[in-house]
């Protein structure tokens, strides 16, 4: 018998686990003592005017929670004005208490705007109304978190636009459309009389970088969520948000009138069918008095709409708006449509359907776009209604969820897609006419699920984060909200915060290189758009296939949108239109998009559209081994949870960008008849090898039962 | 302006939040400060023979953990023998280490028994083999957290049962069928490179309790798990179970030769079909050397089988198992089958197909069997096949979910339901052949998902708890598993543990009694099987419908098994069959089971059936309105958390209650054309209301999109 006398001395991890799931709203005691007792030394009072009103308590709860956690200590609420401590309310109320301090001037604020600063050993949280001052408190634990000093905070912040939201693509079952976090966190089954403690911390976190609505229902709507127990449902949800500041919204399915009212028509014209939506809308508001209205997918993808009865979108969108109008609804009416016909581009079908619907529109309806004109491919040109439309309001859509962009597993910083689509000048009224300019409000598909960490890839928080932030105040750089993000997921380590912003500010082009370069697009797997599938060739229509979007022959590659292809071009402004239609002008990252090119089409000096497409998919792929790398060096840095759960996800990317670069090189070699450069490894596997492989339970499509 | 100068005062809660997650292990510092230092003075060194084996490793870890949460203090790891301190290790190891201690003597203890014992200062844990050292480690914390006195420590346990397996009904694409804690834990498309830390902990969990098998896929399977790259997934799941004593199953779709192998048939006497899972079974070994073997459903609601090949189960179970045998794997084919032809009753079906083949099987073969002979039910009576398959060894599979039984938000002990099966005297071999002394192996559907807290509602923890533990030994008396799982689950109050203990001990019967009382059964929602459908006459086969199970009509109630019916009750043992015959002694609790009764039947002195149906149900029903009441009493003695989890569950219990009873009281009077009693409430709305409603989305069922 041997007997082992060598005893394994286990340490107990340096830093305790962590799931994740606080997000960025850790309130992990500040270690930097001497800044902890300074805070905790001007922190210690809290006066509050009103501080009955939901609103106003839910900002105090989060001050208590926040500055228990971060100094060790909740401040103690008082009733007089304290000589050192923090001041909480809305400026018209505060000015008649707290005697002439300029600052409380409400002028420069707009609504839902706050301003923070410092005057005389107080702390002044000082809102336009009672949502001011809600985000103001957030931002002032912000500044703590942050490490940031108190003393000469001088801070007016209001709000770009009225409309933050969340659209949650969440189904009445649980499931979640193209989600990669798990399940839906609405357990539709147990509400209203279950409510989980995790409705409160989403509207916490969404509070605190601003989001202010939240669409609960999945775009492909059900009718019956307009059931009265279904609103019964809702309402108990909107209860939970309501404090803090966010309005609950929900898709509305056309067809209802017929399916829940028994009608045999949902033509928007019929009187009855009128009646009907007066009827529902008014049966919502009593049970929600503060619901935010419809987001409606309507004659598209197979969703019901107008155009069954011959009428317009605007005629659509009008039925809708008409019953909010009276409650101060909204409607937000999609222009990701396409017809049932199979367009000869499908780039060009939002604006030939909407542009001549300008002006048509009710007040309280915007039309809401995607980033681009196809479909939240990894990059694509902003989409040519946002300048199109000067009589309408529009929402810009954006991903959070990353459908075509590495889904959970992949992490690639969002932000420098939205900071990119955002900031493109249009031209629409002459230089200096950004997305960001032309838009009266941002939606977000989110990222969100039942994983215990939200998000289930840990980086996937910064999306939702840099998403709000960015929806608050556009102009805000990218970069300054990665730091934002790591500075309050990472508290305490200087090195896994720069490790982390780097990887943030890197990781899309690293993406868009590995996968979609130089302009192409929509070359994934089928139907779960999971993996590279650039020979996906037989689909029901011609616009769901790879080879519809890239083109490829012995030729050439790319898309020709310019006056001798589909001429997609003339729908943007001419400035913009000029520059993209010259492959010499055009941005590179554009230039498959717009251009049908030839393999020996030269590039750079000497280099041609083939030799650069493998550099492309080669540099993209490396770039990942070199995130992994880096990340990997953290050993020991931070806990050991988020540290392997991070690491475990780079390891799938790196392995799926390699796979990318190699199933796409391989394929388009058989067009591009060339060698990949011989200073490349060679693709792994042959063509036949990347083509025979299937994933029937890649997440984001319908359950296979 | 109005100025509001009262300030609330939030208090931070008493105690911590509680998210539950981290089950009956939570190893929460011990409040009684002399006990503590009393362990801490016993516990401060750990001495282990073998360290480096993976399954110590397991256990040194575990205690590690479990000791620096009780103790505040991690035990000093000493490659000497301590003079204070525990000693770990396998009986045959330590024998010729510790000298002569006639406790380590491992003649009492058998496969993975293990021993505990304090000796002069040291405080022994042993093993037969290194799993028994594990159990132990995890006994010696059980024992830590109820506050027991180590001293006069002395416990040999031996598990009853070789196979004591967890069944997850878990999807590929991450749903669970009859699962009610959300998705399923098993991100199969993220593995083998994430293994989730849940992965981990799901491990801890079940071998704290002695469970030592996880099938981890539906038994209504698909063959690609069975493919190369799903079975490197279940490999690395593996991996990680291994150190914990678990071994890996997987569900083998019978047509598997077909779908993955190309063949064109999978009848089991061919030749090419035996090569292919002989070639399949050795790949799986090869990835997974410990692997278990497979759970199989066939010719069972649309699932393929032998049957198609004029084979019997026999032949179907035998295949597979002819397969696995040189490898140590294990057939569990599931006795749960009906055919497509309409029985006269069903409850008779699988006694029927199974006990001609008795004798049949190869040794490697159990057959698992329900508890009951219909599926689930509430209460059943036990399976007629426990008692008739001598020769051929039998897994006994409860549900641990609750698809009958209240679902996802139903507080209901099932630990009753368990002790009941298991001491059912069958009377096989005369007085004192309990259904306990007749199985080999105990499987449970598992009711674990990705709820943080697991198991959704939290008393649910209880029925993974109490199963694992009976599985182990199923003498002891459920009580005491209560109790156990009440203190680990509640340190610290005795108040808490209390009410806790009786609501367990309280819910089953009351459950049974508002949803299925007296024997009656299969009455509930078509499908998902939620809420009351005694009225349901319409689906696609009369043995899915409610009506031919309750029979009710204007003569009576009850389906009459009995020799002037079906005769079900000829499958029993005589002296079993002879009690449940007559309608005087058969258990009230069976009576329509077995019996069509007039409405008049007297079932008391004077007591009608109709009128002891309406008091079963208002009982029922009022008995959850005082564990409700209970319940709430404890406001302030635990984590808010946790505290207004449970209440908000027993608050949908009490009304869904209400509800059954409500809703088949209507039903029911409407043949019975008698009055309820005139002191109990008559229901809230006609039987019409009850009809109406419709669940579309409840649990359960498979999405609908």
């Amino acid at each position: 018998m041997r007997v082992y006398l060598f005893v394994l001395l286990l340490l107990p991890l340096l830093l305790p686990a962590d799931d994740g799931y606080r997000l960025w709203l850790r309130y992990d005691r500040i270690a930097d003592e001497p800044l902890r007792q300074a805070y905790a030394g001007m922190l210690g009072q809290l006066y509050v005017a009103n501080a009955n009103h939901p609103v106003l308590r839910a900002a105090t709860d989060e001050l208590h929670r926040g500055l228990s956690g971060l100094l060790g200590q909740s401040p103690e609420s008082v009733q007089e004005l304290p000589e050192r401590g923090i001041i909480l309310g809305v400026a018209e109320e505060l000015s008649g208490l707290v005697g002439n301090i300029p600052a409380i001037n409400a002028s420069k604020l707009k609504a839902e705007g706050y301003r923070l600063f410092h005057h005389n050993g107080l702390t002044y949280v000082v809102g336009r109304d009672e949502r001011g001052v809600l985000y103001g408190a957030f931002a002032l634990l912000r500044q703590l978190q942050r490490g940031r000093p108190l003393e000469d905070l001088r801070l007016v912040d209001n709000p770009r636009y009225a409309l933050r939201l969340l659209n949650h693509w969440d189904n009445l079952d649980g499931t979640v459309e193209r989600g990669y976090a798990g399940g839906s966190i609405w357990n539709w089954h147990q509400l209203p009389d279950y409510l989980d403690p995790r409705y409160t911390d989403y509207a916490r976190a969404n509070a605190s970088v601003g989001i202010n609505g939240a669409v609960v229902t999945n775009v492909n709507a059900k009718a019956i969520v307009l059931r009265a127990d279904y609103l019964e449902k809702a309402a108990a949800l909107a209860g939970v948000f309501r404090p803090y500041g966010i309005r609950l919204y929900l898709t509305a399915r056309f067809s209802a009138p017929m399916e829940l009212g028994g009608l045999d028509t949902a033509d928007p014209l019929d009187p009855a069918v009128q009646a009907w939506w007066r009827d529902k809308v008014e049966e919502i508001y009593a049970a929600i008095p503060d619901f935010g209205g419809f987001v409606v997918k309507a004659n598209s993808e197979g969703q019901p709409g107008p155009r069954e009865y011959g009428r317009s979108h605007a005629e659509g969108a009008n039925l809708l708006a008409d019953a909010l109008a009276p409650h101060g609804g909204t409607v937000m009416w999609r222009a990701f449509v396409y017809s049932e016909e199979e367009p000869t581009d499908r780039a060009k079908q939002a604006y030939d359907e909407f542009v001549p619907l300008d002006g048509q529109f009710r007040d309280n309806v915007l039309v809401q776009v995607k980033n681009g004109p196809i479909d939240f491919q990894p990059r694509e040109p902003v989409h040519p209604l946002f300048s199109a439309l000067p009589g309408t309001p529009t929402m810009l859509e954006l991903q959070i969820t990353k459908e075509y962009l590495g889904q959970g597993t992949h992490l690639v910083g969002l932000g420098n897609l939205y900071g990119e689509v955002l900031h493109t000048d249009t031209y629409a009224e002459g230089r200096g006419t950004p997305v960001a300019s032309l838009i009266d409000g941002m939606a977000g598909v989110a990222n969100i699920g039942a994983a215990r960490n939200w998000t289930g890839n840990l980086f996937g928080q910064a999306d939702w984060y840099t998403f709000g932030r960015l929806a608050w105040n556009p102009d805000v750089p990218v970069g300054t909200l990665f730091r934002e993000w790591a500075e309050q997921t990472f508290p305490g380590s200087d090195s896994v915060q720069r490790v982390a912003r780097s990887l943030l500010d890197r990781s899309y082009d690293a993406c868009v290189s590995y996968m979609t370069p130089l302009g192409l697009h929509h070359i994934m797997g089928p139907d779960h758009h999971y993996g590279p599938g650039p020979w996906v060739s037989d689909m029901p229509r011609a616009d769901w296939t790879s080879v519809y979007y890239h083109q490829a022959d012995t030729a050439g590659i790319g898309f020709d949108r310019t006056a001798t292809g589909s001429n997609a071009l003339e729908q943007y402004p001419p400035t913009l239109a000029a520059r993209y239609a010259d492959p010499e002008t055009c941005p590179r990252k554009f230039l498959l998009w717009f251009h049908h090119l030839p393999w020996d089409y030269e590039i750079d000096h000497g280099v041609t559209l083939w030799e650069r497409l493998c550099r492309a998919y080669d540099g993209g792929a490396q770039r990942v081994t070199t995130m992994r790398r880096d990340w990997e060096a953290l050993a020991g840095q931070l806990d050991e949870e988020r540290y392997r759960s991070v690491l475990m996800h780079l390891n799938i990317q790196e392995r799926e960008a390699r796979w990318w670069r190699d199933a796409c090189l391989s394929y388009f070699q058989t067009f591009s008849r060339r060698p990949i450069p011989s200073d490349l490894k060679p693709p792994a596997h042959d063509l036949e090898y990347y083509q025979s492989l299937s994933f029937p339970y890649a997440p984001g499509i319908r359950p296979q039962w």
